[in-house]
Formats: structure tokens, sequence, C-alpha cells
């Protein structure tokens, strides 16, 4: 959790610029035995691959991953599996353009981090944001691919729950839907009332912000570590390191600061299987920092890009005011490819702890 | 950022149950020379003392800090200094009560952490809530107040800005406002509502949940790490590992997802001192995971407590169904001590960056 | 491995100044249900305790050890077990004797961490070496006690095998003798040996040096990380981090340096439980950083105190030359207090990687 | 320091296996703003690179590296620079002649992780060792380069002192002789014996052991963390970490076990620049775990390897008893190489504490 790594035992490292030559991660802490191919990895990254409708970026990036170590044939099955060292995985750029970039190499683009690196760095690679772009993105969801072989029987899914102004019908909520628009949508109709939406604010060339929610179900009662490990903290942390992430919350969320007591209890009864059952999960999942054996379930907000037609005041590595305004390609909504690297940050922080709690107390909680 | 440890550089331990002889922390990585007696600590302990009003648990404890290594005669000024080493800071726990804990022994609290600490340890200190009491908070208000020191010309406050359904108007924020009523309230108005409010909670053996908001103003600009050590990403973790908090957010927060760029972009022109200046603070103070030099602002939502005097349904260990009340002192509204411990996680986290931000880049921020 | 914590998912952070009002550690991520008493760990302090013998310093301290967190009643076996929360031990210090330290608050004591810890904090607690103070070892033995019990079937054992240029014979050695004589030696002819030449050394007001060898049994084959977090690496940074220490060596040891590989080799063959036996143990139980499963065996060298009766050079904290002469308690040979001390920070190594063993593979390799 | 990451703020993670595609490291924390081309990182391989004498193996590689991220154009300079993120190295495996090592699949080659390794993860490439292989210490040897850059004014030398039962003469000491012969040697008398010495061995099928000193001049005062962060500590836990490292030293080493106080302490002095002078440098430039201005000197004993031709009994994976013998290419003297690996660990852990340093007091140590 400093610099470019996250997670315990666990360990995701990412490297590289929207516009260096290939960007790429080192998995470190995973398991050994685990399967693993490159096509398994591929399937998440095509999820989150930019250039798929008009409502991503028009970048083209195939974003073919290659696995460079870590993996090894197995003598028993005779496929790859994971050897428990560092597991090593890289992408090449490929659609680069770096001309579209060369006119912000002096201007701070209100609403990016250009100011920010400067004023730590004194220097930063300004192609296409360079490293504050979201295109590190993809290593996240290259190592959630991972985390997810890691969680045997643990399902985590994403879904776009808001984009501005228009949220989804929870009662129409289906996860079948999600896969059949280019919005991670789980509402049929709100999908189309979207796409008309986002057209008008695409045509403007405006943007607006979303809301995503991942769930996580068969997590097992018992991950996470109390005071300062505890599994919603290091949620909200995985969340709110996502580019453009503002807000995080777990179950009831904002909400349970405007209810009383008995509106946000999750009561309990023995269930047919002889374990606690909850009857509500308000919680989301999370109690004490400790995972209750119900769904995981947070949500995060995605401000709209500040890369937008109309412009904007701002100022020069020099210090002139300026006049900005971002053509070429961009995302109306940001929020979208959101989806697939919230879900990856949550099978990441769930495969950590699952670790974590297997080192401490033995129980191997998913065997 | 694992068990009992929160902090990269300026780290804190804390042990300790609610009910067992005493908690405590350990702070390491403190700069040397810094003065610091137990008189500036005992004041940021008093805010969060309980007991000091009918809205709070009136559980009596004096919280009296003791200083038990780490400070030392500095011999160029006669005070006391901190040397570099650990600093250990202990709390004596006066009012235990055991007797009124004895009956949750068995029986599993719904909302409480008493079923996951059983599942995931096996064992649990049920007194008081043992280690998931809140009681644990008063340490990490003693090491906020260490972490204060540290940042010179910065100021950290808090405020609560909801409780329930009652949010406070912000055209009526002052500051002053904040010491003279028992809610940290910044809003004269809405404190007398609050009370006469929280009175029917409270009569009514209820609980409520509220909203808790953290600025720190003065903080300069470059504190943060990309990508997995942001600064907003460190507060939301740190925010949500405060016992209830269920949501954080930065800045605009959840409201992001809901507009457009347009609403959301902070522009900026060239200030007087030749430095830019944001011509607003959508962004609450952090882009690209990088502290702007703008006011760094968060909010969390508590939820309410589910100690109430209604009967709730729950199991008991042994797997019994069984009803549970909460009779004995309880907070109404747990968020109201929550905003001096939010404050100092606050400035836990700023201590640690702008360490961490000196030794990456030499600079010292806030000299 | 940062300031003053040690270990990373068993991890103990200790505190406190040789004469301050007490010193203290916390035990952060051990395993739950692990049964625990304050008796357990007081009979390991009581074999490094000063002033058992008139080899070590006559400082007089009970070490008496306080459990202040972490353990609780276990409702099955009604004794105290470890909770899975932070362990918190105390111990008062009693026999301060500050007036015999006043006169080393200005002078740098040749060979002490005096010049370096007031040039890198500029203030220090002078008083008996403050943080410095071998002192601090009684925590490692205390945390060392805990290590123990976590690893069942394992036996951690240490001896002293040199005082200055007295070696012992290793066919004489008997684990029986440690404990009948006052240096830990395991000869009992050396024993003998030591004691006039020590009491010689003594008598002159001088200081020697010693070799300490510490060996744990039944350590299970898989434990250590490579490539950064061996076993023998960790080992290493452990022995190396006790005061005085000054080089370390696994099995062979520096003897590696000068033989040919034939001479080093150990050989394999098949056991009668079906499990591969070595022939020979000059790996000294770890091959490529993990656990061989044969005994772990680890030398370490303590140098002569500076403390002598002996005038030396050196300077004021002011910058004048002065001369030096350490009256006043102390112990001749600090390598003999450096043995309990070896084996606990051997024990935490090893249950470290235990745990650690545990969260990668989930393997039990001590169940 | 865990798994494949060593290194606290200045922190690397290593990847790669000796017969896969490519080796790499990823060095995260790095200072922004230091000039580094990849000439300057390959000067460094190329003193470590295979193939170059009689001496070592015959395994040719180019070792040829490539920074793939973190480095970037300086506006100010026009040269590139680190931008503070995380810098990504690349060396392709080129020479890897899989077929050689097929019969290793089956059969533990005695002295080697071969074991340890399958029965720690189950699994494990064979192929030249795998992970387990010296290839990996190429790319130490590149993030050393990269340290050493961060060190201004310090020099990180080191020297080959002892090949088996020869070791230098300390009176004929030239640094200038160390390149001039294939042992880094600096005696030149010595490394003649040496080559006759080596030959035999290598003609023979053997093996023979060697000891490396590295040392560091320019070191500031003030560079360690007491007590679990000592710099003495960290350098063991780097050293051990190398392959086939049995121990490891500082300054006067396990001699300090065999001697009198008087003859181990360093007296001090006022020097003309008003600063202390050591009159001696037998701590090895450490003292209570922090530099004391003086030069850092480590030394290290590396073991045979057990690669001969001699054959030796071992054991099957499937647990049957056979004789192995290592055919092919091997280092004669696996010391010899690890003279540039010793030296870029010990730049690594310098560079770590002139950040963690920086970080705790604020003193720019080297500016």
């Amino acid at each position: 959790m400093s610099h470019n790594s996250f997670g315990h035992l666990f360990r995701v490292t990412t490297w590289g610029e929207s516009h260096g030559p290939s960007i790429g991660c080192v998995v470190d802490g995973c398991p050994p035995g685990i399967s693993l191919t490159e096509a398994e990895i591929q399937v998440e990254l095509d999820r989150r691959r930019p250039g798929q409708s008009r409502f991503t970026t028009q970048r083209q990036e195939p974003d073919q991953v290659r696995i460079l170590s870590g993996v090894f044939e197995d003598d028993k099955t005779g496929g790859p599996v994971t050897t428990g060292t560092s597991i090593s995985l890289l992408i090449e750029n490929v659609d680069q353009r770096s001309k579209d970039y060369s006119d912000i190499r002096e201007r701070y683009r209100p609403g990016h981090a250009d100011y920010t690196y400067d004023a730590k760095y004194g220097v930063r690679d300004y192609r296409g944001g360079g490293r504050s772009s979201a295109r590190e993105t993809a290593m996240r969801v290259a190592a959630g691919a991972i985390a997810r072989k890691i969680l045997k029987g643990v399902t985590v899914r994403g879904a776009l729950v808001r984009i501005g102004e228009h949220e989804i019908d929870r009662n129409r909520w289906s996860w079948d839907e999600v896969g059949n628009n280019p919005f991670f949508c789980p509402d049929a109709v709100m999908a189309e009332r979207w796409a008309d939406y986002l057209d008008g604010i695409r045509k403007a060339g405006s943007s607006v912000g979303a809301v995503v929610e991942v769930i996580a179900e068969g997590v097992p009662v018992g991950l996470g570590e109390p005071i300062y490990g505890k599994l919603d903290a290091d949620i909200a942390a995985a969340m709110m390191s996502i580019n453009a992430v503002k807000g995080v919350e777990i179950g009831n969320g904002f909400e349970a600061g405007s209810i009383r007591g008995e509106d946000n209890a999750d009561e309990m009864r023995m269930g047919n299987d002889g374990k606690p059952l909850f009857l509500s999960n308000h919680a989301g999942g999370v109690l004490g920092g400790i995972s209750t054996g119900q769904p995981v379930v947070a949500r995060f907000a995605v401000k709209p890009t500040s890369s937008m037609l109309t412009s904007m005041r701002s100022v020069t590595r020099s210090g002139d005011d300026v006049d900005v305004m971002t053509k070429g390609r961009h995302d109306p909504c940001v929020g979208i490819r959101a989806v697939p690297v919230g879900e990856a940050m949550l099978a990441i922080v769930l495969a950590d702890h699952y670790l974590r709690n297997r080192g401490q107390t033995g129980a191997d909680a998913l065997a």
C-alpha cells in the first residue's frame, strides 16, 4: 500500500506509462499450484478494453497480455500452474499517438493530475497523462484475474448503477443484462435510456459521473484483520485508488448516516445448516472489519472526466494563465470502464485477506 | 495497515480491550526534536472522552494518558521532546463494570462484531466488546495529537454535519460554534434541533446515524504516492477503519457521480503569490492521489449503533435462537464522538505522507 | 523490519529506555487460541535477567512481566489463551540509579551508540544508554516466549561456544550442562576454564568477546520465502540486530568460504519414513532460503563491550577531546546474556515464517 | 523484505526464471530527477556478466537491459531522468539451452534448492534452477546501479579476498588491481596464484568457496534505524539473501568474538574540520545500528557450488535413491561473480536508508 504496490501477502506492483513501450505488473505471494493461462487473464482484460463502443475512448489497444514468469507446466496435470514465485505480466502499448498530447506538455489540464505530479516530482511524462492515466488499470484487471483464480467458490461481479442523474431501478436488476449493453448495466430499461443520455453528453463534448457497485458472493466468514487491516478499510482504499473515484461505501453506506438503528440492524437466526443466518445485509457483509459470510457489497462514485470540449481556465508550467480544451478521444463517462476495475480490486483485496486469515488462524476458509 | 498497525513511516500500533487493565499504543517513526507533553495529548483526549453530556455513553473514564518512552528533556530548550525512538502511550481503564456485560458472553449482539470475532478467532474478550469496542479510538486520538505536532502550519478540524434526517445548513457554518454544543456542530440552529431530536431517540432507547466532516487546511501540495499510496486512498482506509463507519468521500464525493464535468471541474488561475490558485475545491484537495495545496476535505458516515432497547433477533454461541436487548449505558449517536477520532486519523495520514514525501523527494513541504 | 518493529505476520514492536519508567512490547499477528500465561514468559526472562552471577552486570531487575492485552480466558479450557488481537507486555524498570550515568551526558563513550544517536536524532536519553541499551533485549526474550508457544514440536536452544580465545570442544557438547554454569556453556570442562579466565578479565576491568550458537530442532521443511524473505536472510537480520553482534553465519558459515564443494555438500538418501534424509548438515538447515527439515543452526559473534576501566580517548557533545573510563556495573562478557536473546530471535523468525508459509501455501507445517 | 521484494522506501521487486523468456525487476520509490540511462546500468551488468573468463560459467548472455518505465526526458537538461514512478527493467534470456537440464527434472541436486522448492511449493521450474538460479542476481546489479545514482558522493566497491584456502595479503591491497584480473582480486600476487589454483579446481570438476568484501566510502553519519531497521542488520539480510552466501560480518566481525575490548575499541578525537574523527574502524562503520561516517565494511562467505563432476548421493522426486553428477557449464567458484552482486546489495541498502533517514529526520545527509 505504498507507491506502486497494493496488498500485503498477495501483493501487486504495477509499472508503465500511457505512452511508454509497455505496461506491466508483478504479482507476488500467489499460492503455488493455481492453474493459470494467458487466456484466462485475457478474458477479463477484454471486458475493460477501450474502443468497444461509442461510449468509451476510441484508443485502439488489443491489450494482449503475456505471462513472463511464475507459471510452469505442472507434472501432474500437464497444464500451467503458478509456482509460488513472482508472476510478471506485460502488455505492449500499441496505439500511442503521441502527437495528440504534445500541447499538454506545458498546460495543466484542470481536474487532472498534471499539476500535482509536476509539483511533487518536478518532472512528468505528460503523454496521455503518463503514469496517472487510467491505462494503468489494465494491470489491475490482469492481477484481479489471478486473484479470482485463488478465490475458489467466490463470485465477484460488478455493475454500473448510476450515470449522472439516472439511477437504475433495483427491482429490474438482472445480472444477465450486464453483458447485454455497453454500460455493464443490470437494468435493461435504464441501459436504453443511458444510451440516449450519453449520446447527448458525448455530442456536447461534455462528460458525466457514475456510480459502480461491486459484489462478492461466496465470501467465507472471518476475512479481515481488526483494527487497521479491516476488510472494509482495505476495500475503501482499493476503490479510492482507482482513477477518478471520489467516494466509497459498504452496504447501506451513507444512508446509514440518516437512519435509525432499528432500520440498519441485520437480525440473525440459526439456519437450516446449523450456521447463523443474517436476515438482511445492511452491513454489506462486514462487521467489525471482518466478513460475515454474506455478500460483500461496495459502491463507489466516479467523477466526470475533466477532459471536455468546453474551454476551462488553467495555468501553464511556466506560470501563465491559459484556457484549455480537450480535443481528441476521451471517455464521456469514465465510470463505465471502472466496472471491471472495481471487480478486480475487490478480488485482490479478498484474495489477500484470504491468505492473511489463513496465515494467522490456520483456517483455510475456502477449502 | 495490517492487524493493529496503521501508517508507513509514521506508524501507530494500538493494543488493549475495553475492559482489560489498560489500553495503549506505540507511535513509531516519529521525527526527533518535536516538543511533546502529556498535557498536549490530554487536550485531544478530553474532547473524545465519554460521559461529557447526556448524549454520549455514561461510562466514566478520566482517560489520563502517560508517556512511557520516546520523549526526553532537550538540553537546548529544557523541555521534553521526541527522541526519534518508539513512543509508548498508556491509559488505565477505570470504569470497567464487567458485570454489565456478562449476559453477552453467549449472545451475539446483532450489528456488533461479536459473531465475526468468534467465527474468526474462536475466542473473544466479550466484556464491553473487548477489542472491537470504540474504546480503542482513544489511542487514535492520542496518536493523532502527536501527528498534529508534526504538521506545522496545518490545521485539522472536524464537525458533525448530519444526525439522522437532520443535516446542517452550510450557510450557517461557524467553526467557533463547534465547541459550544455537545455535538461538534458548526451550525448553532441545528445544534438546538439535534438536542431535542436526540433526546427523543435516547428516551426511546433507539439510536441514529450521523455524518462527520473533517478538513485539513494548510496542507502543502505534493503529499500522496500514486498509484497505491494515494492520499485519498489512505484517508479512505483511515476513516473506514473507525468503528461503525460505512462510507467515505472526498470533496464532492458521491455527488460527483451525479453531475457533469463542467460542474465538477476546479479551474485554475495564477495567484498573486505566483502560485497556481484553484477557483473551487470540488476535488477536496486531492488530484491523482496527490494533495493540491487546497484544504483536504473528507466526510464519513457513521451507522447507528445496534445497542438499543428494542429486542432484536439473534443467535447464541452454541447455536440457539435468542432475542437480544441492550440495557445499560450506550451512545444514542456514536457519530458524535467520532469527530475527534476522524480528525486524528486525518492528521495521522497527513503526518505519514509528509514524511513519505520528504523521504522520496527530499522536499520538506512544511518547512 | 523498520524502526522498532520486527517480523512480517508475527510482528514484534518494542519500546522503552534503560532508565525510563518501564519497557514493553506489542506482539501483533499472533494466532488465536494459544495458551499463554505470564509465568511461561517469566521463565524465559529469568534466564536473561541480570545480576545472576558475578559475570554479568550487577543491576538488580526482577523483570516481572505483565500481560496487558490480547489474552483471555478460554471457555473450553478455562485457561488463558491468545485472542488473535495485539498482545501488550510490560516490565517496570526498578533499579535505575540514574546518578551513575550523569557524567556520560556530555561524553561519547567509544564503541557505544552515544555519538551516532546524537548525530542522527540531535537528542538522546543518555541514561544507561537509553534506547540503545541491551535492556531492550528483555522484550525480545518475552516475545520469543510467545513465539515458542506457536512453534509446536520445535525446540530452540542456544549455547555459548566461545569466550575470547577459548572455544568449547564440540566432542564434549552436552545440552544438560548448559543450565549448570553461569555461561550457558555446553562443555563442562570449558565452563570451569571460562570462570577463571573471565574472573581475570573482570578484575582487570576489561571485557571480552564471545560467540553464541543457536539451534532449532523440529523445524519442518518449507519455511522461508525466496528471494528476499529467505529464512537465513531473516535470521541474519535478527541476530545482527542484537546489541554488539558483528557477524552471523548459518551452518558451515565462513568455513564454507575455505573449502571445496565435496566437503560442503549434504548428500541425501531416502529415509525409513519415506522422506528424504540428509546425511550431513553443512547447510545449517537452509537451502535456497528454505528450511530443509534438518536443524537450523546459526552462530553469531558478540563484540566485547567498550565499557571498561581502561581510559579511552573520545570527544564531547560540544566538540572537545576527552578521556572516558567506565566505572560502575557492567558485563565483562555481554555475549553470555545474548544466548537467550539469540534463542528468542530465532524463535520469532521461525514463528513468523511458519505463519507466512501457511498463508501462502496453505500447508500447516506444524500441525 | 518478503517474497521477491527488498527495501522499504527504495524497494526492488525481481521476477523471472533462469530459462524463462526474460528476467526483470521493478524499482519503486526512487527519487525523481535522477539522471539515468540504460548505458549506466549496462556498465554494472557487464561486470557480472557470465562467460567472461574460463573461471565462470560459459553461458553466453549479453544481458542487455531495457528501461520500460519510470524515466522520461527532463525539460531542463534534455536528458532522461527518473520521474518518481516505478522503474521497470527487463533483460531477455538468450542462451537458455533447456535440453541440458532435462535430467534434473526428477533428481534433486544436493546442495541446491531443488528439494526445498519442491517441498514448499509442490511444483518448480527445474530448468537451470528456475527461480533459485543465480541468474536472478543480474537484476540486483541493475537495481544497484540505480541505487548508486542516488548515493551522491558515496563509492561502493568490492573485492574477492579469499578463494578456498588462499586469502589475500591486505598489505598488497590495491583497488586498481581489482579490474586487472578475472577475480576482482585487489592483490596482484594472489590473483596469479588463484588462477593456477582455480584451474586445478576447474579441471578436477570440483568447486571451491570464497569470501567477498564490500566497502562503501563517503557514507554520511546517521543512516540506520534502531532497533529493528539497523543498518548492519539490513546489510546482513541483503548479503545473506545472495545465492550461496552462508555468513556475513561487519568490521571486525567474528574476530570481535575472540578479542578484548581494548583491541576492539575505536577511539575518537576531534578532527580538523570540527567533526569527531574515529582513530580506527573495527566497528566497520556502524555503531548501534547507525552509520558512523566511517567506511561501511562488510564481508560475506560464499559456499562452493554443489554442481560438480563428482557423483553425489541424492534422491528423486518420486522417492528413489539416485546418484547425481553435474555435467555442463558451471562456475568453479561462484564467489567471483558475487562481488558486483554484493556491491549492488550494499548500494541498495544504503540508498534505502538514505531515504528513510531523510523521511524521519528531514536531514538530507548527502546534500
